[in-house]
């Protein structure tokens, strides 16, 4: 017997249909002799009504009361999603967070998780009962309501796996599992059997957003099994852990992709210690998300470096370096937008070489200039013209040996990337 | 300064106009230097939503998800109510039943409070927050939550009054206080400045329902000064306390009636020990409630008694004791339904003299039979068929001297009701 937590999104509670049908799937997965654990997300569009609601009263509300509004939308799911069950002729007890003793830290609208105490969950598990969890909720050590913030029914799931030691934390959404690209625009895009936590955590980021990062790290960090699957269909999915399966030369695993990226270069700064940090130190303050960072080499005492954001900061963060002209003197700014960053991801980059001059070669031959890189351990990213996008990543998917029934082989024998 | 608990109801609330109306007049009460503890019940229809969506998954869902489901109504009326009282420049806090200290027994659905430990509020409060405190809700001692059943944000109220001795509770309604009868009937019915709680509770259990008898029943108990007034106007509203004003000859104080009441006779009954309790016994699992009772003399070892029932539960009634009939042999049963009860209530009656005699000469006055009566110390109900009740209420209503810009005084010297 095994114990399994299953996490079901927002979408896959939606209407009564869905709800009975994931109450089916989480009695059948009972009867299979497993102890299941479930977590829920508010239905599909409760927590955007509640936000509504209370913006009409007060634009600005406080972060408690806030998170107050919010827990309701998984506090209605779970108590109807147990209902269903009961309904089906199952047995189900619902908790919301702080009855499920996930306790956090203080910081209403993002808390971190700071501890979990099972037992309540453990008792209704001896009992016969499945526990539905309101997901994305805690409680603080004074009792104070608290949300998690972005992807926090993720992490709940997660935690949970990792705090009551689940043999499997299965992550239901409405996708088969984690594909080689986005299928919209490679048609033999490719189910992966297998993908490391590393791997989904540079995919995830890079908006194949099936799986929230923070999720991956909390279960990267306490080595939690995860799969995620499809909540309307009965396919395996994909298993993400610690090490996948390499075994077939697969060197990457991946090809994603990120819209509206503007690139800003700042020409001719002094290079002087602390430049950098106060460059983007002032973006961070006026929480700008910076990617991308890349100084080429100082001539003359100057340094020309560029960066990229999102295109919908461009202007902000153009406005922000002016401000700090003073500060951080400099001969002139410029700017694009209209970018993408494509990416490669694969574990397997790190033991294989000529993986990175593969796909400059491949976008190359497509006579599409590559305006920045940049590399980790397991991914090679270029920012390219956005009206690029397509074609470049159907021919990477292809030359990394990705489409659908090819066998994978990439990268020459002579060059380190 | 004064601590003040004013409670709202969900219509109260029910926009946001009304809910912005209701977080100032919170606002001007706490700034003429009280402290100030909120009761808020859900808004407007949205506990009937929250049935709804419950019955088209489980139509016999579990008590305790239930209840699970139906506190997320007053949780969302805290939180919006605090931000509105934030937008408006006060400072609120929302406390769920469990974080207000309100605990309760175990039974799901209609728990009864044990005890309330106040501390976090109290906190609150010295912060100078307004607290402002779900209703209808609390949690058992192993953190089920649980709700308080029918009027249980007025219950809520009056507990939190009394735990946190509060000088006053408010209870704030779309009425303008406890009126001599149905102002719908008598045009010059009359608003009472004060009432005492047994004449309250008579009035509130015979159908002028503004004002839960359970809340009433409490605030008796600990002695909690209660005043039910208008959310919509600044006018004075209705006290009540202990012992109400009667130095003006005050006899009845009101006119409470109830439709839609049922007869039913049963002739003819062995008069043997134990058989009432079978009989009401049987009609009391069956969840028939009882009004009237009454029993006239035995003949030949042979009784005959009649009681009024909802018309809504005349069918179920006579199953009910066609099923007991080997039990309890009896004659034949007869019932009537078009009924109605109407009463006068008022503390006065105890010490004087020929207050029933005149409402039966009243009645018999307008050619109108009696078909049962019923007396308590500060009540004398009368049932009459259901057409004739506005002519009676408005007789009775003149002969008591309860119509507007009236002086009261009532009974003959000679009879002893």
């Amino acid at each position: 017997m095994s114990l399994i937590v299953m996490k079901f999104g927002g979408s896959s509670v939606g209407t009564p249909e869905r709800m009975e049908r994931v109450a089916k799937r989480i009695i059948d997965r009972q009867s299979e002799g497993h102890d299941i654990i479930v977590v829920v997300s508010a239905m599909g569009d409760t927590t955007d009504d509640l936000i509504d609601q209370s913006k009409k009263l007060n634009p600005n509300p406080p972060a408690r009361e806030m998170d107050m509004l919010l827990t309701v939308g998984e506090q209605i799911s779970i108590a109807l999603l147990s209902m269903t069950i009961h309904g089906l002729g199952g047995k189900a007890m619902s908790f919301t967070g702080w009855q499920a003793g996930i306790q956090t830290d203080q910081v209403h609208g993002k808390a971190k998780i700071s501890d979990i105490d099972p037992q309540k969950l453990r008792q209704a598990l001896a009992d016969g009962n499945v526990a539905v969890v309101a997901g994305f909720q805690g409680s603080d050590e004074n009792g104070q309501i608290t949300t998690l913030g972005r992807g926090g029914s993720d992490t709940t799931a997660v935690a949970l796996a990792a705090a009551i030691k689940a043999d499997l934390c299965e992550i239901y959404t409405d996708v088969d599992g984690i594909y080689t690209t986005d299928p919209r625009i490679v048609k033999n895009a490719r189910k992966l059997n297998e993908i490391s936590y590393d791997e989904m955590l540079e995919l995830a980021h890079l908006g194949a957003a099936v799986l929230h990062p923070r999720a991956v790290e909390y279960a990267k960090h306490y080595n939690v099994k995860l799969v995620v699957r499809s909540s309307f269909t009965q396919n395996e999915g994909t298993i993400v852990k610690e090490e996948a399966n390499m075994e077939q030369g697969v060197v990457v695993s991946g090809i994603a992709f990120e819209k509206n990226v503007a690139r800003i270069s700042i020409m001719g700064v002094e290079d002087e210690p602390g430049v950098l940090a106060h460059v983007f130190g002032a973006l961070a303050d006026r929480s700008v998300n910076v990617d991308i960072i890349v100084q080429s080499g100082v001539e003359g005492g100057k340094a020309d470096f560029s960066f990229t954001v999102s295109g919908d900061d461009r202007e902000k963060a153009i406005a922000t370096i002016e401000s700090i002209r003073e500060t951080v003197p400099y001969r002139e700014t410029t700017s694009e937008d209209g970018l993408v960053k494509v990416s490669i991801v694969g574990a397997g980059m790190v033991s294989n070489h000529g993986v990175a001059a593969t796909m400059f070669e491949t976008i190359s031959n497509l006579d599409v200039s590559i305006k920045m890189v940049s590399t980790s351990e397991i991914k090679v990213s270029c920012v390219i013209a956005s009206e690029k996008l397509n074609e470049v990543v159907i021919a990477l998917h292809t030359v990394y040996g990705l489409d659908a029934s090819e066998q994978a082989f990439v990268g020459g024998p002579s060059e380190r990337r």
